[in-house]
């Protein structure tokens, strides 16, 4: 046996009580808030079959699947298999001989397979949430793990908007129950897409959003030499800095983006004098196509979530000071309406992503997005069954915890380990303590008696490292009148109860 | 991409809504008796170092691990390593080059792991629990998976046998709040190493145990056959059967055993008659020392469980009229309080466990044990930190599904999947009862609005397939009124109520 000091896998962590007892609170905080919407629960398992995964996050990606040896190996009738499989694994292939199974890299896979392998059973649209780790060989780095939890739910076999509309308000609901101040940004690859038609074509939509998704990171001008290295003209760069640069309301921002979207006005000043040919390749003398569909989604979910005066049902229960508020039009009054913010800079990495994309970032705190998702045209093609639609948000669960520890927004509550140690002062007196122990217990109350008689001191000092909110003293005067003192470690205070007393109140 | 039918991972299982509620249930059950006995969360990452792991569980164990193949071979600077370390792999050793990490096959060696890494900073006694899943390549068959989860709660770094005391309330108590019967078994390995002492010696210790453990499914005959195979005479493995034979009530077991382990009576008849040596091998004319212990430890645990007549305490809330109950000695009379069996044949196949061992056995169903656990003198040793013995409980999740899914004893309000379904009549139709949706989910209601506009027939379908409380109909003639109809599904009962009724009841 090794004698060695022990140490973990690069990438992975122990979470301690505490750190659990925090990520629990998140975890629970949001399942509370899927359930509401009637997200439903599914767990898949941590192996798949390498056959599942490989291909489905590209090259890059693959590579960073973790592969599980096969068991085995060594029996003489798998030896020469084994061998031969394992070239091939050095030359940067796959062998079942040799691996068989791998981890979930991600969540949506494992889901996407569970669809096509039930999809004649599940109800549709069949909405689910799933909360479990995934692995990445990637290098690790601060914030970056091997092993972390992705949190996720979609709703599958609906082309409804009105998903979209939940599922941006699950991400206000969650956000504001965790007491996150977020921005909750929204866009639509179709107008990306119509982007894109206008400056070089539908082929250039990779390359576009690929860029614009490093806007944040790599700033304007290099995002330009960038559209500028993969072969769009100046002239169609031109149009995307105009893209970028549309400021205002939301509303603001729709108008404007009309206005790009369609050809200028007859002989007067207007995007055509740039020279380029995509304005009105879309060969109508209206709005570009795609780029309408696009704003068309936009402005029904804005519907839903800014304008909610327009809601008959609103008012409910709403103030009515509020209810004449001098802007209805960014002012949804039904509980959990998210304020949502139209960012056509927003791009997604993510090229599966047909409608709808999402963004949640954390205001006040330096920290990547804290939530994402979008709308898919086909979940599970991939695996022999076509034509099933969905839309999906995922949360940021170790980024939403930095967040949190570092805006301080955990109740202390979730900290208290235990609310009464008993000390042990002789075995008959533990012995009645063991007996009150129980009594509060099944009242819902946690209980401790210290392990073994020893000095007052020691059982403080151990009654203080664990954060218990009472001490309960009894010792042989305390037993003979069938009393106990009792102390508040946080106040101090300390009072003389009876055995009564002390598990009835 | 792979077109082909997807499948799961031989051994491997994905979790349906319904199921994952379900263990949901168990789980939270548990873990909220855990917690009134101040055992405090801890989880470890999926993956461990492969040193860490291998050479822990037997040469059997061993294979069974599932090793994670690194990341990177086929890169031309770790081809030549890769295929050397390939080499000894199927020579059937392991080697770094090749694989570092591995799967996590128990909860209890990362404990041990963690609490070598972090005795300096840990308050002793630490009281974990950990619920979490393991992976075993052991051959799939009914009830035997290759992804499972464990469910343990261990103090370490305390001999105190009320830790003993505590884990067999936590059984009692877990079990009861399950609504599982249940009988806790409990045996104490001194007992059966004087035995061994007394049958040939103490290096007889694991082919006796070995042969015991397997008394419950071979029978009586096997253990004695296999047991003169083992080398043992038929002297001592009439001592044995003798042993094995003792019956009546827990006093009764412990009086005949201290006969069984003391000398006989000088020119008595006893054992000593049947010609063993090993009777008088302690050298002193009394009780064998190390069974006396062991004997003395069961006595001192009983006396929390089936005597608490003796505690002052035990009474504060108890009826009087059961305080002078006819058998005081086996009714304790504070809540939780275990009824333990004291079972001479358990011996649990693990030879780490050095004093108390438990197994839990569900009564009126066919099953193994849905509970095992014990002390150990030394969990962290083989991570060079030495003398911290611990003693732990585990529950076995799968098995106690199965459990309660026979005897159905799940609470029906846990499939309760949604309470408010709403139909989709129409777009201002559809607007209102989001709203009204949103109310009724602020106040911690789960709603849901069918997601699209469709016949009667459909939305009653699908609000039946998803085991819908309510179904809420909002059509054209109730949006005038300000009113909805609201049927209860279950005894399909239909009122009308205002916007303001139906949020506020």
């Amino acid at each position: 046996m090794s004698k060695n000091k022990p140490s973990l896998p690069q990438g992975t962590r122990d979470f301690d009580p505490a750190t659990v007892r925090k990520r629990r609170y998140i975890f629970d905080t949001i399942r509370t808030v899927f359930e509401l919407y009637g997200y439903q629960p599914l767990e898949t398992p941590a192996m798949e079959n390498l056959d599942t995964l490989m291909g489905k996050y590209g090259e890059e990606g693959d590579k960073l699947i973790f592969k599980i040896l096969n068991n085995g190996l060594s029996d003489p009738k798998n030896v020469e298999k084994a061998r031969s499989a394992f070239e091939k694994v050095l030359a940067g292939k796959n062998d079942s001989n040799l691996t068989e199974r791998a981890l979930r890299y991600d969540l949506t896979i494992p889901f996407a397979r569970y669809v096509a392998m039930n999809h004649g059973t599940l109800t549709f649209p069949f909405r689910r949430y799933q909360m479990q780790p995934v692995w990445r060989a990637d290098r690790p780095q601060k914030g970056r793990y091997r092993e972390f939890y992705q949190c996720d739910a979609d709703v599958v076999g609906s082309y409804s908007l009105l998903n979209e509309v939940e599922l941006a308000s699950i991400y206000a609901t969650a956000f504001q129950k965790l007491g996150i101040p977020v921005e909750i940004r929204i866009n639509n690859r179709k107008i990306l897409a119509a982007l894109a038609e206008i400056c070089g074509g539908a082929g250039k939509m990779v390359d576009i959003t690929v860029a614009i998704d490093k806007l944040d990171k790599i700033g304007l001008e290099k995002v330009k030499a960038e559209l500028l290295e993969r072969a769009l003209t100046p002239d169609q760069v031109a149009i995307i800095e105009k893209y970028l640069a549309l400021t205002g309301s939301n509303e603001e921002k729709l108008t404007a983006l009309k206005t790009l979207f369609s050809p200028p006005a007859t002989g007067g000043p207007g995007i055509n004098e740039t020279g380029t040919t995509g304005i009105n390749e879309t060969g109508t003398s209206g709005i570009n196509e795609t780029g309408a569909k696009g704003i068309a989604e936009l402005e029904y979910i804005l519907a839903y979530t800014t304008n909610a005066s327009a809601n008959p049902a609103a008012n409910v229960s709403a103030n009515p000071a509020t209810d004449t508020s001098a802007n209805p039009a960014t002012d949804a009054s039904y509980p959990g309406a998210p304020s949502l913010i139209v960012d056509l800079t927003l791009a997604r990495g993510l090229n599966y992503y047909t409608g709808t994309i999402f963004e949640v970032k954390a205001t006040g705190v330096q920290m990547g997005s804290i939530g994402g998702g979008g709308r898919y045209d086909d979940l599970t093609g991939t695996f022999g069954v076509p034509g099933i639609p969905g839309v999906g948000v995922s949360f940021g669960v170790d980024r939403i915890y930095d967040v949190m520890d570092e805006l301080t927004l955990f109740p202390t509550a979730i900290d208290a380990s235990i609310e009464y140690l008993f000390f042990n002062l002789g075995e008959a007196e533990a012995k009645a303590a063991f007996g009150l122990m129980q009594q509060l217990r099944s009242k819902g109350h946690s209980a401790e008696l210290y392990h073994e008689t020893a000095k007052f001191d020691k059982q403080f000092k151990y009654a203080d490292k664990k954060g218990a909110h009472y001490v309960v003293i009894l010792g042989s005067e305390e037993l003979a009148g069938r009393t106990v003192k009792r102390k508040d470690l946080s106040t101090g205070q300390q009072e003389t109860l009876s055995f009564e007393q002390l598990v009835n109140t």
